[in-house]
């Protein structure tokens, strides 16, 4: 079969090589991948600013979709035929998080999807909804389930809350669809007319281009009669973290997600205190929360949002669009 | 009768001076003030480090406890001889906080306790239990509030779970004092060997000289089998905000409270999201929460710790304690 | 003014009088009713059958929505103009209820709405949204509240969740409107396959008639693939509690409002703990809640459903309405 | 090996037997049993009265304590020499019920611990805490588990809240202990003046015999000031719910745990709604749940209250020890 690997890091570095088919073992599953997308970290992980010290080579992706076409000695739920994605970390099955579970993610501490074959423990896949293609049920598990925790976790939103996303990327657009499905109101920023415009056609109720209103903050707190979001779903990371703090109302919610952006501005904590601002850190999910999302993708039909679709050979230019931050929704890469 | 104000900030420059006796209206009570407590916010509403555009005169001091001796017309629940402190928050009555509620705090945006007489209104004070003293009862508003809020609201403790706290300050020695009452382990930092031992006979559990061991966050790590704490109380501020971050575990609490220190280290959100940190402004708190409060104390008999307690007329000398910052636990101005 | 009140238990007995128009005191305003809605209750209040021992003549009606036309000394934030509606408890404005905030519901323990002018205090009154008529605003504050409680806060229903309504009256249809905009599935019972007709174009997922499907908790068992419902929003009182305990999930939640019907069938608490059921009981609702359903109600312009408005003089018959239970929502009356 | 099985149902029918001893297979480890505790489930297996058409001959007892002794192929976390306690259910590791966790419980639906030796799942297993004798740490699975889950998890305790327990057998002392932990008022109920005293030793804040005092319900609202205990632990089943519902406040919470007596009275909901009562059903709880409650534990070094113990040949006396009602705390048979 064939596989891209980091033997270095680069993204000119990436390669395509061939390897033998790996064989599932007892309480594992053999899936034929059919589509991987990929999210901000697998550019950081190809990159080496990830984690400097990883194990090299390695196959990059945690977000991968396919059919299960071997099970191994010992399984019980799934079977052959079936419809599956990865779940992001391998040992989070459900429950509150620790250090343990967090250990194990696809792409980064283990080897991850970029391959047209994988084998998994039978815990550490979902299946996905019937109504999705390979591509956008390859856009689910870190993208996806990140957004759900954000939305319905740490921000508990419900119909006539205020949500705010940052930017169109994978997650903000997935926080879009979800806040929009709960009822509640959405305000975004962009550096573009062009993709407001378009996030409008999702449901976005209102929109600032930070290249023209730098202080998009103030512009949340005039859109909420002075009083600010519910929720920020924070995926700009320390340079936005700031200017999110001043978005969110007294008692309201920061979920911290991103790592995009740096500051040379220095910790100042006083508006967490005086504002009462819960500032919860999201780290996509376990796999409980996937399969809840899932119930809640099939129950509202939600359509993931593909920007791009290339093909499996073509995968180092998928990273690229992604360095560019061009793109909007989620870029995905076809294996078979 | 006497009271102190502050006509321009300094302690050099508060004045003690003679006033009329307030009356209560429609709905006010007339409370003779017996003790008043200082926290760190009154020392910096002095020195006009709070709030520098703040109405000058003003009577400093959030914390104060006497006895009801005259009633308005209409008030129903309380009645004269009533044994009563402040709340911190006039309009914080219940429920989520907002800026509406949050605005009208006793010695900041409105007149504080520093005065032999003073008048609220009715839904402005809560009884206080009866095995305190009038200096014991004094601490509660401010810090006692505070406390309870950070680790049973926010922090959710229960017996088995490791609490942190950092120095002993009022707030630290409360949040000590209801972690123990609650079965928690309580570990605790301080510059002073004394000032530990002092604090493991209120049942402090372990602690560390931070001048000694300055990576105290290490220390809480070790201490918890390379686990981390559920619950930081934050009183440090920006200074301390990192390595608080660094001993709480993979989804624990940071209750942040504090503005004692600054840094010019630049924010860095990682560890929040790669945890899964959930990160809770606490500011003070609701008459409902004080209420709640006082009938935990009243249960467990706690006995706030107090410091040293000062005439009336060495107020700024109290002032001038909080500032050298040896105090352990509360210090106090008995008022009459 | 003219006004309805019961001299003696009984339809038959209401009286529409004329009567001083009252003036508000201080803290008060007086607010010309334009729009009544009845509840079941308002039945049981007729009728002597929910406090037997009321003290009469008693003004029926706790929903009413006005104008404010005239505020006594002291109104700070409500102005002559706006168009409110009563809170059903006057005295429960937030946080968590107590004995002493559920006395003093409207058209029960004190006169209630159906006059053409009420004086209520200021904090007895919300504003409400914009889009609606008098007489959809005259549906919110029981009906609505209680339905959005139960969904919202005993349920904490997000999409995919599958809600089960009994019956197609006032609460239940707000129940599936609130759970539709959530994005949850909903399924129902009726009597009437007319009225399930008619609950579709609502958005109801899957009805079923009771009078041609007696077990309806095996049906929604059947419909949930074995697993149950994770809500039942329970109107039907004793009679449907055990078939609602039937019905719902392992770890689901009963939000149990209704008083409806009584049996004779012995309580066995067996299924609740088998099953770990959550049954939650729901009383109306706080002023904070109204406040936040209706932020709900004019983000998702949510528009209330009424089944017949009728005129002031006609206030028996729609009591005679409600008795039948041939409606499908809410019965209004016209006041003016 | 040695153990006792189910041949038919009674307690006259209970046999002694020998039988090859169990090896471990992958995944699996196996324990040699130093103590066996009894829950009146035990009874009602024994008897017939859990579920008449269980597959017999069943090896009886949920609840035992051992020391590892050999382990399976593939075992990571535990090692010969571990002292340990099998979980209630042997599915539900963590995360909310279902059916399908809740299948697979000891004693019940597969064979339980009444044996020399017993083979579990690595994962059916947990450590025991250190200050624990055999004796002690076999009360834990069953009776230690529903009481943690009832006071902390259903009841949210803290400092200042009130608990009421009923009568004084294994869940109703162990929630006594766990309440007292956390700083709470207890109140008990019992047909003992000296149960209630021995009660009183161990923190019990006051009690009633319901043999003297018939409405008991009525004496908690006295010793609350009409107000209604924060949490009720109701383990007397159908025959207390409604003098359960008296006894907690409005908005309280009533821990669904008993099935111990029947009545003839009908279904009546009015006060849960009306009161707003939780009622929460609990049935034991899941490992992780065990390892929070065992961290508890061995912080507050509580000791569980053992009754008596039986020699492993007396299993049978133990059993009708358990009929009679007469313990107070637990039963225990040591089996080596």
């Amino acid at each position: 079969m064939k596989l891209w690997h980091i033997p270095a890091f680069g993204i000119d570095k990436l390669e395509l090589i061939e390897a033998p088919r790996p064989k599932p073992e007892a309480g594992e599953v053999l899936v034929k991948i059919h589509a991987v997308s990929l999210n901000y970290r697998d550019l950081m992980v190809t990159l080496g600013q990830y984690n400097p010290k990883m194990a090299l080579p390695r196959i990059p992706a945690s977000d991968g979709a396919g059919e299960v076409i071997e099970i191994g000695p010992g399984i019980g739920r799934i079977k052959p035929g079936q419809r599956v994605a990865g779940i992001f970390m391998q040992k989070w099955l459900e429950g509150r998080p620790s250090a343990q579970k967090q250990h194990g993610a696809l792409g980064g501490d283990i080897d991850g999807m970029l391959a047209e074959y994988v084998v998994l423990s039978e815990s550490g896949l979902v299946p996905v909804p019937d109504h999705l293609t390979w591509e956008e049920a390859a856009t689910l598990p870190c993208a996806g389930v990140t957004a759900w925790n954000a939305v319905v976790h740490a921000g508990k939103i419900k119909s006539g809350d205020t949500v705010v996303i940052q930017g169109t990327g994978g997650v903000s657009i997935f926080a879009l669809q979800f806040a929009k499905a709960l009822g509640a109101r959405v305000l975004g920023t962009s550096s573009s007319n062009e993709k407001l415009d378009r996030a409008r056609t999702l449901g976005l109720d209102a929109g600032v281009n930070y290249k023209q209103t730098q202080d998009w903050a103030k512009w949340v707190i005039e859109q909420t009669n002075g009083e600010g979001a519910d929720l920020v779903v924070e995926v700009g990371g320390a340079g936005t973290f700031m200017p999110s703090l001043k978005a969110v109302r007294v008692g309201g919610t920061v979920a911290q997600i991103g790592v995009l952006s740096q500051t040379s501005e220095p910790v100042n904590v006083v508006p967490i205190l005086h504002k009462q601002i819960h500032v919860q850190g999201i780290y996509v999910g376990s796999r409980a929360d996937f399969l809840e999302m899932n119930r809640a993708i099939s129950q509202i039909q939600l359509k993931p949002v593909v920007d791009e679709v290339f093909t499996f050979d073509r995968a180092p230019q998928a990273l690229e669009r992604m360095q560019s931050g061009a793109h909007f929704g989620k870029l995905v890469i076809r294996v078979a």
